[in-house]
């Protein structure tokens, strides 16, 4: 069977009992996830780490570590690249860094990851959630600046895929409060703001380089940052803050928890194996992103979130749909058809942070766009192990709901 | 020129000036490490990776991250074995579980590593530093006993590569308090404790997978442990504990703070590739041992510290040399004249935690025992790096040493 007449066959919903929700053959034979997942020439891999063995370097600053660290401080063109053993501790120090010995709060994003939380209370804060911009969903200057407290010691913002935010108008709110801003820019590698690539903004931003994102490192992280000071005390902090390695930046610095935070040669050797690729990852991102576009337009009640400000270059890493009238199934519905088909659409931060944080939520309307933005978007299938043909048939299944709508609907309620 | 007549050569110190600390030739051309650095066969390590990019499981619970727990619980005889990105992220999972949500303190040993004190930290608790047996240099039941009040939630022990501790006493203090005991057992691997291998003692046990530990993963760690509902609890936390994910587990616990503590298939790889060497590993280990006790006996001051009970397994990891009268040197000028000559002599544990913590410190005199044993011990060179003809070469240091101790120590204080 050709590879058309096989999609024909397969994405042919002719009738309700076509849909695998009730119990027709799904699209996907296996997952279509929502991540990255770019593989890097294993050959290269192994090259590397042979390279690597040879030198017999196991432990710390291995010379694998110190090439990545130097050719992505150079990519993202900032003085100081620190890796780690992954984003999450990076984000997690930095909050402790910047509290300087301090209880209080770290101000970040109520539409955001779920981890955030719980970053801000290993480094022995709160969270101080903000409400986003209903654009680019990233974190509100104004809102920040109405909240912010004398015990709020840090601003976090999130980048997203398709805009970095308001950086001016943060930085301009940091500076008025005296706080620091750093930057979660997990999404934000290959992205530019005002046409310079992410990476010095702030006080210093977290990247990942885990398996789903931009950049494969199969497991990693790194922060990169112009300021010497925080770069010295970030690379004692990950590894112990071992007193016989004190530097003198810590000086006049508040306590410094160490932690386990180091990369390992492993790890670097896949981000390096993966370095090279990241232009072409980008533009199948683009591709992909392009035809998901194509696919919806004609649908009523369906669209993509914007890509972002022409001028500036985007990574297309995540495709968000935005669901509403007169599309007749609810977020909910609709993520549920799409997973029986075998397509792992995740709801995009809902509910948000704020109303069910376990230990301080606050009241429903407290944040008012970021609940409205809750439950309108779901990630679609992106990444390496999505194909185009494979958006094409998703095209087909959002043309077939949109055509059999209520009588969906109607089923997925009797069930 | 023949292996010996090299040996003869270079380590015939003739004179104070042939001393590498006096500017003579060192005796090793690059540093003989105290880590274990076990290099597992690369092709075999390479050959589970391959494996595991077949299957393209990059992401959580990936094959071998699976077959590494399931080999490491039967070693250990235990229901669950959890992986980890380190062993550090373990021990502060486990104090900011055992807390269940209360500030307050983690018992632990002053005679130990520094990281402990930082771990507690993270957890939102601070140490509780506790003397040490001085024979095993392990936790002292009874002190634990006089020193525990009703804000100390956990017992942090911390088990030696030559005697695990009274894990009996520990248990009955743990008890009678009612807080969870809780093992440190990094250089616990291939020990028993009453004919039974360590693993299945306490609440909980964490090994690490370090490159400088006995089993190496290059980094990594993991908890063993009996208990069903910890197991859960630990498997939710290292993954964000996000609430998609919370086990049923959780319904009676504190709250559970998520971070990212994964290990990777990269790393398990390494570990399962480094397993079937174990056994080898730790006989070069004990020939290393005996071959130290063989050189030291005749040096006047000069002692290695017990192996341990005989009819108990031990890994011989570690040799820790002792220095006192009529040894001439100090513990810090013999530490300065070893690592001159490229041996990468490291002071046991000194000063002790409890008088430098820098936010708690106890005054001098608080932990008699603990401050005895500081300045006594130099781990000496050992691991996959250190040959018994490096071992013979100390062996004639340190006989040379004591012959003119005198003149050493004057030139030592001159310069």
């Amino acid at each position: 069977m050709s590879t058309l007449a096989a999609r024909v066959a397969a994405s042919a919903k002719q009738s309700l009992d076509d849909l695998a929700v009730f119990g027709g053959s799904p699209l996907f034979d296996r997952p279509r996830p929502v991540g990255q997942l770019y593989a890097p020439p294993v050959e290269r891999y192994l090259e590397l780490l042979r390279e690597s063995f040879a030198v017999r370097h196991l432990t710390n600053d291995g010379p694998l570590v110190l090439r990545l660290e130097q050719r992505l401080a150079e990519r993202h063109q900032v003085r100081h690249c620190i890796s780690l053993a992954n984003a999450a501790l990076g984000l997690t120090m930095l909050m402790q860094l910047f509290a300087q010995g301090r209880r209080g709060r770290v101000a970040m994003p109520a539409f955001s990851y779920r981890g955030l939380p719980h970053f801000a209370r290993w480094s022995g804060q709160t969270p101080l959630f903000c409400d986003v911009d209903p654009v680019t969903h990233t974190l509100d200057p104004a809102d920040v600046d109405a909240r912010i407290d004398d015990e709020t010691h840090s601003i976090l913002a999130v980048c997203n895929y398709n805009s970095p935010g308001d950086l001016e108008g943060l930085a301009e709110v940091a500076a008025r409060h005296h706080v620091p801003l750093f930057l979660d820019s997990v999404y934000g590698l290959e992205s530019t703001y005002r046409g310079r690539a992410l990476g010095p903004f702030g006080r210093a931003e977290v990247f990942s380089t885990h398996a789903t994102k931009l950049l494969n490192g199969f497991e990693g992280g790194y922060v990169t940052t112009d300021d010497d000071q925080l770069a010295a005390l970030l690379r004692w902090q990950r590894n112990f803050a071992l007193p016989g390695w004190r530097p003198e930046a810590a000086d006049d610095w508040g306590p410094v928890l160490g932690v386990n935070a180091k990369m390992t040669e492993l790890h670097a050797a896949m981000a390096l194996a993966s370095l090279d690729g990241l232009a072409d990852v980008v533009e199948r991102n683009r591709a992909r992103d392009e035809a998901y576009r194509r696919e919806i337009a004609p649908v009523a009640g369906l669209s993509i979130a914007p890509s972002g400000d022409p001028v500036e270059r985007r990574n297309f890493q995540l495709v968000a749909l935005e669901v509403g009238p007169p599309w007749p199934l609810s977020v909910q519905q609709t993520q549920k058809v799409l997973r029986a088909e075998g397509a792992a659409a995740t709801i995009y931060y809902s509910p948000p942070l704020h109303l069910t944080d376990p230990v301080s939520p606050l009241p429903p309307g407290s944040l008012p766009v970021a609940e409205a933005l809750a439950d309108r978007f779901i990630q679609l299938p992106v990444g390496e192990h999505t194909t185009l043909e494979d958006i094409g048939r998703l095209g087909d299944l959002f043309r077939f709901l949109a055509r059999h709508g209520e009588a969906v609907v109607g089923r997925l309620g009797a069930a």
